[in-house]
């Protein structure tokens, strides 16, 4: 059985990237395994949690895809081996699941941070990670891997902590969002922040503002899924006749036009939402995804990477419009230009961002190779590879600066 | 000079689709040119209003995509010209900008209708517009023409009075939603119900609910571009030094942040929409959008489509993601296959949706040259034509059926 540590630890008096700072910076985590195994930091996405993994009990709220999110992924004999990796998965801060954040209460006041807790960023959550993974007796990783914005933080592994890592995997991620979807973020925290029960954030004695989560929510489900597995899900059928729209209020005509299915998932999925996380938290969370950019003190992509001595594995989705495959490819590109091994993996699956979760079979094989033996993993395909085919030329030896985890590893 | 009439009319009493009755719909109208001359119907798209043509006086409120919003394609000389045919454009019902709907006022109570305003489907404006033009005297119509959903009502008209139109284009439309596009719209509409100065639809001897139509305005914007027209726009830099956050609470974190472009954007042009367009007709209109499907009580498109005697022209933008390329495609095979002769012209834009506006130059050759000699009109192309060049078949002579307009239309 897969030895499961679930903690929360303070990691002290900690500086965000916007000046401010908290004098005890709790970090909510959980850790499988045998810690002397090689270490893999597995980084959640926007609303997931450190519940990674089916291991152990999952805490408070820790429903929906904040529970076991990766549990076909991450676990004994999965991709990610909790059996012969020590696997750790940390709550960011400005999250709800334990750690610091806007809804965590405040030991000196008694009463949530509230909108008093400093504004954060993917680099805040990288410095978190690595202080907690110091406290834990962690040093250099063997792989950091993350889905989503937790991919952004995966990569931001790279550029904070060059030598820490040697092999880095952002799965369904990009350098930077693009203007669509920072426009949905906005959209959706303007949703949020326009709901009277909001208050300026200050709302933990009273109603919460759960109007404007569930819209908020919404557009980023719209987001998650793709037109080709909204069309095969729910096409434009009406829902099942016990589907009611109960949950807010509703124009007359409602009455006259059928409550469609695609209607009734979006509600029922806000209705869980709401229940799970915290609406600041939601804010927080986006503003970091927002402001996240790889290029961000260098210049360029390329440049961020230059330094990063490991080996990087992009997994993209077809379906994907939310993170594209150009946008990894992009950024394939530019860690060719840095000479960083470099393999983009990309999946052929229309059910849009969220294939990431729900295509695990075809998630698991590339980044199981790639944790064992780097780009020349069996399972891992790159496009350059398949440019390469395409016109002719032969792809340069892999080995040399690959490492390998071990022969248990080898397929 | 070409003569405006602009005028609203009582069509007398007229029963809905959903069952219920007004004693007197009024339509608000503008006509352009000289009604003995071929007339063209041209249909409004969600919040567009009769005021197609910078022509004549636009009436209060008809700001934005509502005041002249096709004047590079309909006026004297343009594609739709005025100099040449009669042009009428109809306001909806349930539309804000003159013609019944929840927000005129109801003669017997002196108050806005509200929600007690009943429900309208798109067959609902398409059978008000022929009772507006029975009304100006206008029989047989040379052409139907629109934009989005008023595409949409255009091809309605092919179904609704297939022997009253010679010649039907819906411009970026399709022959209905995708569920993508349905779930936007219903989230857009929870943003209004949810509102609290909604107040059930009876707002308007109070505060409107502002926040909520804000929010469904900006989700409609992020539909009417695409990812690479946003790229080009805003990019991800931030707005101008003098753009600020005023109309809404924002987060403290808004502080640290940058406020970006893209944001600005949408800030300024939701100020702008809330000012002209009525909550209630927003709830009406995506109501009626949502809803239509060209299959309705016939099975297939085809069958819909059949007893068309007409020719059918479809625009659409290989950008757009709101109605798609494969959407007008298919709809394509479906004139085909009901021998309804069709051209598919694709307009290659990476503006999205709004290409239908913002293009003129790419909109109005084919839809000129079409209304003169129908789908042998010079100018327009068809998808069929260019899989037989690829197939190296030839195309079969569109003669024979075709009726021309006169021989001042010709090239």
């Amino acid at each position: 059985m897969t030895t499961v540590d679930r903690d929360t630890r303070s990691v002290g008096g900690f500086q965000f990237a916007c000046g401010e700072s908290v004098d005890d910076l709790r970090l909510a985590y959980e850790a499988y395994g045998d810690p002397s195994d090689p270490t893999v930091l597995v980084c959640h996405a926007l609303t997931g949690s450190q519940n990674v993994a089916p291991l152990g009990e999952s805490g408070e709220g820790q429903a929906g895809q904040a529970r076991a999110w990766w549990g076909d992924v991450v676990g004994p004999g999965k991709a990610v081996d909790t059996a012969e990796c020590h696997v750790v998965c940390v709550n960011v801060p400005g999250s709800c699941y334990g750690s610091s954040g806007p809804a965590l209460t405040d030991p000196e006041t008694g009463e949530p941070h509230g909108t008093d807790f400093p504004p954060v960023t993917v680099r805040d959550w990288t410095r978190a990670q690595r202080a907690l993974l110091d406290d834990l007796g962690v040093g250099r990783l063997h792989a950091v891997v993350g889905g989503s914005v937790g991919g952004m933080n995966a990569l931001d592994w790279a550029v904070a902590y060059p030598d820490d890592v040697r092999r880095v995997v952002p799965v369904a991620a990009a350098a930077r969002l693009d203007p669509q979807c920072l426009a949905l973020d906005a959209i959706a925290r303007r949703a949020i922040t326009t709901d009277p029960d909001w208050q300026d954030g200050d709302y933990y004695d009273g109603p919460r503002p759960t109007d404007g989560l569930s819209i908020a929510r919404q557009i980023g489900h719209v987001m998650y899924l793709s037109k080709d597995s909204m069309e095969r899900k729910f096409g434009r059928r009406a829902a099942g006749r016990d589907a009611t729209r109960d949950s807010f209020p509703v124009d007359r005509a409602a009455a006259y036009f059928p409550y469609r299915d695609v209607e009734s998932y979006l509600d029922y999925q806000a209705e869980r939402f709401v229940d799970r996380f915290d609406p600041n938290s939601y804010l927080y969370l986006t503003r970091a995804m927002d402001d996240y950019d790889l290029a961000a003190g260098y210049g360029t992509d390329a440049e961020a990477l230059a330094a990063f001595e490991g080996e990087l594995l992009l997994v993209s989705f077809t379906g994907d419009w939310h993170f594209t495959v150009e946008q990894s490819e992009a950024l394939a590109e530019s860690a060719r230009d840095a000479d960083v091994p470099v393999a983009h993996h990309v999946v052929s699956s229309d059910h849009g961002h969220d294939a990431f979760l729900v295509e695990p079979g075809k998630v698991g094989p590339p980044v199981r190779d790639f944790l064992a033996d780097g780009v020349a993993g069996r399972a891992v395909t790159d496009t350059a590879d398949e440019n390469r085919e395409r016109t002719g030329r032969r792809r340069r030896p892999a080995a040399g600066r690959l490492e390998r985890l071990g022969p248990r590893h080898r397929p």
